[in-house]
């Protein structure tokens, strides 16, 4: 017999089942070959014996290989193993060649994606990070959503699901959400308007591909989202860039461009916009609204942030007013949990909606029904609205505290306008603190931050990042402020040397 | 004072905390103004003898109003609802016109995407369904998945995340899926090649992205997995049809095309090709990699099914062979979980993976990385791969009852031939039996089934659909199939009237 007690060795402090860890390790010795296809196994009273385990353990054990179908009970022969193994091994084809697969890093018969694309972050683990303007994720109502996915899950394995899903979403939260927006924001409509996403970047995408066509002009703002650029740009768009400033999109300049020449579309980000945090005045929304309806320019409106102000009310988006259905309006649920949860919103005409609901099929079949429905149920709880609030009320301060900490801190070396809203602020370094050096400095602290060149448009080096403060208690804010702080003043002599 | 007692209504049935009810409502009067600004509240002890709640309850319940800024405690005056309501109004900018918003079905300003897109499915729900390969949720190992996830957002809820995340999936079930696809399909490869996606359609969709540009010839079977006919399309293909008989594809017709014209991609389909089911020989696929290698042609390999098999053994895929980083190898895990759980992977040379991952960033910037992180787990204890095994085995019994009841009760007005694996037969009904008449009799009899035109190509009518028999167990398949019995049977007298 097989010397067992030193073949198959128990471990009490993991989390697998003690009659798992038998069952896995005796497959094992199947598999190898160390145990042979026909041959017996010790009876379950002797094999505990062997093992120094209760003998329903190794009956468990022993139930989990025939469960497999790895071993067979018999009545006279007690257990043996399998003479046909379960696990059909693959035949193989190719008898000539020697296989290399992927071993070359480079695919010669496959040409690189063109170099319009962002950079893809880097694994490397910090112990501390200024983010572009993340939730704190350890506030997040994630104790409560796994409740109701879970009874969710439970329910739904004693009932049979009817197999098509609807890719525009589960209906009780395009319900739920129709009737959020319609409070919160001012928008009239119906659960037909609306469909969920995986988070504003796949409503952007979505949008992008239905309204943009090779050659299509875009109006963007200088800066812009990073990512929205260059989904348009993928989708073959011209983009024609739009001062911005302390008030927004410069639509005076829009109003000249559009009376020489009628634009495809306009993507605004109305609330705190990416990068700069600024929001649109309400006079200027209302003349953009008369542009839109004027020249019928479809508006992509990404209102990812409206869910966070502080200091002054929002203002209701251009969607609130008559467009004849020309603005198509995203929103983010992302912000309100943690960044791990991809849920967001598109909402539009209904046509619109349902074209955009066949494309998502293309991409990605449909979302996670089930996450959708738990999130509908704290919704309708009243779960969502109360995290809601009591995220604003200590962003609000952690907003107020990265303030003064910015002024006494870093001084004159930078310049920054607190935001009404929204989870980040726009900071500018003087010019003698290139970001790229000050950021490769930061890393090497341990601080992870922005190098500012995602930020720059094709025109302007802002030297500018975004600094997010909502995921950051007081204690981290000092820590990584401390970082930058002491990296600017240690700058200076280090420039003055090189000279 | 306000009638608290008829105003405030306790539902011990449902989920809600007690104390939270009485927050809602009080916040719910507050907002409506029945209870004014700057009004006092009754004392707690007052307050819980009006409702009949224990003091402690109430207290809970003011101190919700207070973390939510709607009231304030004063050590003389009590608690006060605020002077100044929490929820910030959103001002309007526009006075002057009525507001509708997309109450208008149409946008006239927004053309509409063109007709190429597959149908989305209706809400309707049926009492049996069937689907189109499916796995039977009932037996997902969602219990073991949703403890892993839970302790993992547990962990995270104590330490800080790192900002960044990689799009191409975290990396430790990069890895484990690595270590699973060269165990079970021969690939040598590292976690570099390794990419999570939210499926199969993701990958061919990022694939097709990546690889065809407007004018590509795409070499694709006829028939064709229908979605991948529309994503290859959507990015401007060419399809040219190949056919398909029951050794798979035909590649000496792809020989015959290739001495031509090089075409641009391959998409092929290993194992149970879809819909037809039938699985590429061992020597086509020997001489459709010989093709491949000499002519320099990019292939997606969509291997969704390779997981499943009964009768005979897989073939190992065209991506364990020499390819010259050619081959992109699609796998998904859906298929051994639910349809719910959205994960895939695509493999493939380092440098087409990083494309990939940055260009999956503009459609979902990332994953649930958490959902990830808990399948690594169960990958590595184990769960997984006994999951599989045991799925195999009663899908395995499932196809065996499903291939009886289809000849004993549906006869000679069907033809199929049993599938070597995968979750569905390929079922094609006789002439006299229009399959979109049947499908609409079914759904009248409450059941959900195909109407076959998904299946067609642009050249045949098959009249066939494919039929999932593994997310039913024999007492459905035979209300399903007693349900088509009865339709087939009743059919013909019907035609007879009509003539």
């Amino acid at each position: 017999m097989l010397p067992f007690s030193s073949l198959i060795i128990i471990n009490r402090k993991v989390g697998t089942p003690v009659y798992l860890q038998v069952a896995n390790q005796l497959i094992t010795l199947i598999r190898k070959g160390n145990i042979q296809p026909g041959s017996k196994l010790p009876a379950s009273r002797e094999m505990a014996e062997i093992l120094q385990l209760h003998r329903k353990t190794v009956v468990a054990a022993y139930d989990e290989l025939v469960s497999q179908d790895w071993a067979q009970t018999n009545p006279r022969r007690g257990i043996t193993v399998s003479n046909e193994l379960p696990l059909t091994k693959p035949r193989n084809f190719n008898t000539s060649s020697q296989a290399i697969g992927y071993s070359s890093k480079k695919s010669p018969g496959i040409s690189s994606f063109p170099d319009i694309l962002t950079s893809v972050p880097s694994g490397q683990r910090f112990r501390l990070s200024i983010n572009d303007g993340y939730p704190d994720h350890r506030i997040a109502p994630t104790e409560l959503l796994l409740r109701e996915y879970k009874s969710l899950i439970i329910q739904s394995k004693r009932k049979k699901f009817s197999g098509a899903a609807d890719p525009a979403g589960i209906y009780s939260l395009r319900e739920v959400l129709a009737g959020f927006v319609s409070e919160t924001r001012g928008l009239r409509l119906s659960a037909a308007n609306v469909m969920i996403t995986r988070g504003a970047q796949m409503s952007i995408y979505l949008a992008s591909q239905l309204l943009v066509k090779p050659g299509s002009v875009v109006l963007a703002g200088d800066p812009n989202y990073h990512l929205a650029d260059v989904t348009f740009k993928t989708s073959g768009a011209r983009l024609v860039r739009v001062p911005v400033d302390e008030n927004g999109m410069d639509i005076d300049w829009v109003s000249n461009y559009c009376s020489k020449q009628r634009p495809d579309l306009i993507y605004i980000i109305p609330h705190h916009h990416h990068p700069t945090t600024v929001t649109l005045t309400a006079a200027r929304r209302m003349a953009l609204l008369n542009l839109v309806v004027k020249y019928q320019i479809p508006v992509i409106e990404d209102d990812y942030d409206f869910d966070f102000h502080y200091s002054s009310s929002p203002i209701l988006p251009l969607a609130s007013s008559d467009h004849d259905g020309l603005v198509i309006y995203i929103g983010s649920l992302t912000k309100s949990l943690s960044p791990g949860f991809r849920v967001g919103y598109m909402i539009g005409a209904e046509s619109f909606i349902q074209n955009a609901s066949k494309f998502r099929r293309l991409i990605d079949i449909r979302g996670d029904h089930v996450l959708e429905e738990a999130l509908a149920y704290l919704f309708e709880k009243g779960d969502m609205q109360r995290h809601l609030k009591k995220s604003v009320k200590l962003y609000h301060q952690r907003r107020d505290v990265f303030a003064a900490l910015l002024t006494s801190m870093l001084g004159d070396r930078i310049s920054f306008k607190t935001p009404s809203g929204g989870l980040a602020f726009w900071v500018r370094f003087a010019k003698q603190f290139p970001l790229p050096e000050i950021s490769s400095l930061a890393a090497v602290a341990g601080l992870q931050m922005s190098d500012g060149l995602y930020y720059n448009s094709e025109k302007t080096n802002y030297n500018g990042l975004r600094m997010g403060f909502a995921s950051m208690n007081e204690k981290e804010m000092r820590e990584s402020m401390g970082i930058v702080q002491h990296i600017l003043y240690q700058f200076k002599p280090a420039q003055v040397l090189r000279k």
